[in-house]
């Protein structure tokens, strides 16, 4: 182990406290995605009066750039917090729950931007024995397409950047692993809305009416053959129709069904072939039945696509840092949710890797779940696995 | 013409204006089905002092029976005018409209209790003259099973009856036509709901839930082979599923689905075949899918059957009496709704026939629309109508 | 009974033994629809000599009239016989069952010339005591569309003729009844052949295929709803897919499937209805799947409106012929089959009239069956029912 | 390059020709699985007077082994080349092809066992300089469920066997290339048949039969439903319903319909689920239409697993051999096709890996088509390919 890294753990350590009021202090006062202008300010005040570049409203959202610049030769290392949170009603009953109602840190959002405060303020206490530039990308609005980092893309925040690396810690992983995967990471996504149009009229009197329900039916089953017949048995698709609104009178032929679902792929060149089938057999049902329809497909997050490098790298340094606290570093496997994180990682070699927040023993609640938590220990493993990954990259590179 | 009838006429002419009066306030102030207490006071309230028999609260019910006994041999016959008023909140403007909010004589029901007690009054005053007995059958909650007829059945309000008839005004009809139609004339119909229960989850995994939706979406598209194939084509028969409800998030795979939607049919052979394939097809489907369901299926109004005798009695009655505000009495062909009148005429061979109610010229609002509403002219020719029915029964019997 | 009743009568009595000889012969050799060249020489032969008109080669097919001019003034009616047989292995064991392989008499054809030729050589002997003129319709390929009917008529069949009679005898209506039903009596009919395309492939790779059995099933699942959607539900109709021809490898995706089925309807109001909604279903399904087609539909027979006033006088005259062998005249209820007859009624005010030929106690087979057989008997009821009918026409008209 | 290997590969470029005229001798005399007498006798002939051990019949079958036993110490390995042929007519018009109509070595395998001869012969030349031993399985019937393979293990092929290793040349793989997969490297099957019974009749009449079209065609699109939503979107299955067997009259309905199909997964825990899911959806869809069924369902070869050491040691070996012929050795990925080789791999670590015989410029014709060919230079690389992990094996092991 070398002396930096050392001194920087010693650090870590002794800032744990801190860490964890911060989160504390962070998930007492959750934001919507896009509407975090609290929580910005809090981070930007954080920095005042630090050895370090600090820039506001990137690309005119709440997104913030923390340059830690060493002034010696050296690759220049985004590194990204999310801080955004969800619109759901908190029910952990934790004595530093959500002051919102409705709104909760049920994602982990807050102990990503707390670990990060703090690993920024150590590296900042030792940046004349750094190389290179660290860049801290606080980011705003994860959980909402278009996303933040989107946002903060177009804002200059990946300019003069090497590479990237982020962190989740993770409900559904155990404490003390960490973890990584090499390529598709995530899944890409779109989301649509689809509304057809038929004609109401009195259940005895079908043929003066065009009913929605039974051509909606029929789209529903065969949107299911886009899975089954038109996706290669090895890739990865999945379409869902979450939602069916259809509700009305018993006796009354409906006149309009709302279909709403998402499409996840773990390829991106699924995207199109998934988007063109979907809007042909919607066209081809809805034509068939005589029905009218509007429909809005939205591509969201892209598929996220670990380096298979930066990922390499990511492994080395943090199994060679022999945390104490961490007992594996271990293949994680794909992971079915999306990311926006992808986006940095369509632009510069990048690795999301994720930490284990679950203790053994205690039920699991998932992310998004008004019960999620997580065990506050996976902070300072979340900042010192950022931090042996920082280091190595400034001194070996990829 | 016989004497008879030229009095009755001229009574009803005379009384025309109170007619309109009584259906007014019927019409401001409507009471819902098996509610109608103000309104079953009303009526009662009305033949205090006339010569006539008064039984109220009928089966237990706010049924009213008003027996006009001519104390000279003869058959008895019943005439029903139902009374209930429909939760809709009134749209035409009229100066009389509803003055209960959400409640609404959508379905002319006052005219029928309006017309009734006038012509009831006017037999009452000509009671020396008539022979036999009539019946008034003043019923109430008509729109919403099981109905007032059974009711009052069951309260005893068929004894001694030998015949029945009833009339509806219609807003579909031309006014000056009086209608029938002999044999079946009126659905029966049966209601169902069927809850849905799979297993919710994410989108992305959708091998640890059971997608709802796509179970309940098979089976709309398998119960249209009820009609489509388990049906005689000579037959008739309709399923409607009119609610589907499955509003949920577009990313969420759906665990419930409510399915409401309603069975109507000519005849009364259908009514298990229909409900055996439908109990067989929900089951059948549930199981396929590996999906648990409640279903609750009603069977309420029967099968409406003119008996061709009564029928072809009433024509006769009706088209010999001149009436000059009538200028047809012709075939209406069956109707698709389903009343419960039709329960009358499983115990007693009855008529149901139907008064023209729509000025030519004028838009044409259907009944349970809240623009609905009815030429006021129809009400002489109902009385009218139904009095020569009644005379001509009384003299020459079916 | 009128004298000239009695003779007539008296000579088919006298005939019956040949009307036997006759359909036994036609059952012995029968011939397919348009291919009837034997059979219809055999009957032109049988006039020769006889006092009447014969014109043969009718439209340019097989089909024969024999006018029977009285000289006198009257109308012109014409009875039709029809003489094709059907492809068909008999399996009756009878003594004068077909001689010739795969082809048979199944559905009493043979009984209808065989009678009609009796019948018109008895009416050329009482030809002095007849008034107008009738004409023996002596018809080909009634079992295959277009039918010889239409050519038939075409050729001017129908020319100078006022009204038009047909008899089928029927294996499953009993022995001694004569049957009629007023207004629509059978149905119209389409048969359609559809071939859809996709494209072929490993089981194991359908992304590179295109299951053409998947969009084949969903068009049947989706033509359920023509029926059980679009057809008024008074109305009459059947949309049936006979033929789901996709056989191939368990391991092969199917790239060709072929369906065939046909259409039944009962008003003709129907017809363009149905074919809409199909066209535009299969349209919009293969659209859907990206499935091309062809379809070839074909609307053939229409429905066979009896009029009213022409089956009222068929019914009159056999009720008041009091026909020994006739047990009752009665009303068939509409029939569900097709039939070339529909055309002479579409030309003229025709009716269709049906003889009972099966015997109590012996199991019925129905028409098209390889056991089907008939009474003999009933082919001096047919004889008697249509000279009954022929006789009253002439002296009272309809 | 070890001295050894020179030796091998000398004698094998020697004896190229003959290679070629074996591969051409098998491909003129192709037999049907299960059916290769000849040809075992020939391979039998082949080793008469040769240094080895012959066992014929094995497990009852066709199959050989022959043990070439060094006397020294070390492992056995076993090598595996099977030897049947297909029910195709060639079309290649090649001078050699096939003088049996209708059955061809159209998937090579007359290649492998042409390549694997000369092996054993070279190797048996060289028994004296090898260690351990080793044994060649010349295996019948591989294209047909249950395949010869399990027969050769129960009859005991692989007593005393350490691992097992298989080539198959390949036509849509270019020559030059040898290539291996790690882990699930092809699917394992399951194949079913079910006959759907439901009841005929008049396509007018449908409510006196049982359309089993419609209920099949609802069973298909609920098929799509367990790759759609029961499978993991990781994980690897199909489900293919290759034959719809529905053909009948147009306007009958239908009775019988025969489906067949087969199932394809990459991981051994799926075939339970499907094969449970496939029954209970079937079950579930005859019950909701009143339909029986009779079901027909096998699982045949397993998902065939690469071992990773095993494959590790091929790719090494035939890596540090530098054969010539050889431009690269690559990873294939999975293929979606079955293998019978998987028997052995369940019963002893192995690696089944491919010989790339398309001559780049020149049309790719897949196996099992019609004109399916190979570039008859794999021979020789297959053999050199092999003939390196041989070597390989008896010195390094795995």
């Amino acid at each position: 182990m070398n002396t930096l890294q050392e001194k920087l753990f010693a650090k870590l350590n002794e800032k744990e406290d801190r860490m964890i009021q911060l989160r504390r202090y962070f998930h007492e006062n959750p934001e919507l995605s896009f509407h975090e202008t609290k929580t910005a300010a809090y981070i930007e005040n954080f920095y005042e009066g630090k050895d370090c570049i600090v820039k506001t409203n990137i690309g005119g959202g709440n997104g913030i750039t923390v340059d830690i610049v060493s002034g010696k030769p050296g690759p220049t290392l985004a590194i990204r917090a999310d801080f955004d949170a969800l619109p759901i009603q908190e029910d952990t009953g934790l004595p530093f729950a959500s002051k919102t109602p409705g709104v909760m840190h049920a994602c982990g959002h807050d102990g990503h931007t707390a670990y990060m405060m703090i690993l920024a303020e150590s590296l900042i206490e030792l940046k004349d024995e750094l190389t290179g530039t660290i860049r801290i990308l606080h980011q705003p609005a994860e959980e909402v397409p278009p996303g933040g980092a989107k946002t903060m893309i177009e804002g200059g925040c990946l300019d003069g950047v090497d590479h990237v690396l982020g962190i989740h810690v993770m409900s559904t992983m155990e404490l003390g692993e960490v973890l990584y995967h090499k390529g598709p990471v995530q899944t890409g996504r779109a989301t649509f809305k689809a509304v057809l149009h038929g004609k109401g009229g009195h259940g005895s009197t079908p043929q003066d009416a065009n009913d929605a329900i039974v051509a909606a039916s029929q789209f529903v089953s065969s949107v299911q053959t886009i899975v089954s017949r038109r996706i290669n048995p090895f890739d990865t698709a999945t379409v869902t129709i979450g939602s069916f609104d259809g509700k009305g009178s018993a006796n009354v032929i409906k006149e309009t069904v709302t279909l709403e679902g998402d499409v996840r792929i773990m390829k991106e060149e699924l995207r199109p072939l998934v988007e063109k089938e979907f809007r042909q057999l919607l066209n081809g049902i809805c034509e068939a039945f005589g029905i009218t329809y509007e429909l809005d497909y939205q591509n969201d997050y892209p598929v996220l696509l670990n380096d298979e490098q930066t990922t390499e790298m990511v492994r080395k340094a943090v199994s060679q840092a022999n945390i104490p606290e961490v007992t594996g570093v271990v293949d994680s496997g794909a992971q079915t949710p999306s990311e926006d994180f992808a986006y940095y990682a369509l632009e510069r070699p990048s690795c999301f890797f994720y930490v284990g927040a679950h203790k053994k023993g205690t039920p699991i609640y998932p992310h998004h779940n008004p019960k999620f938590t997580i065990d506050e220990d996976c902070l300072l493993i979340s900042a010192k696995a950022m931090a042996s990954a920082v280091l190595y990259y400034l001194t070996e590179g990829v």
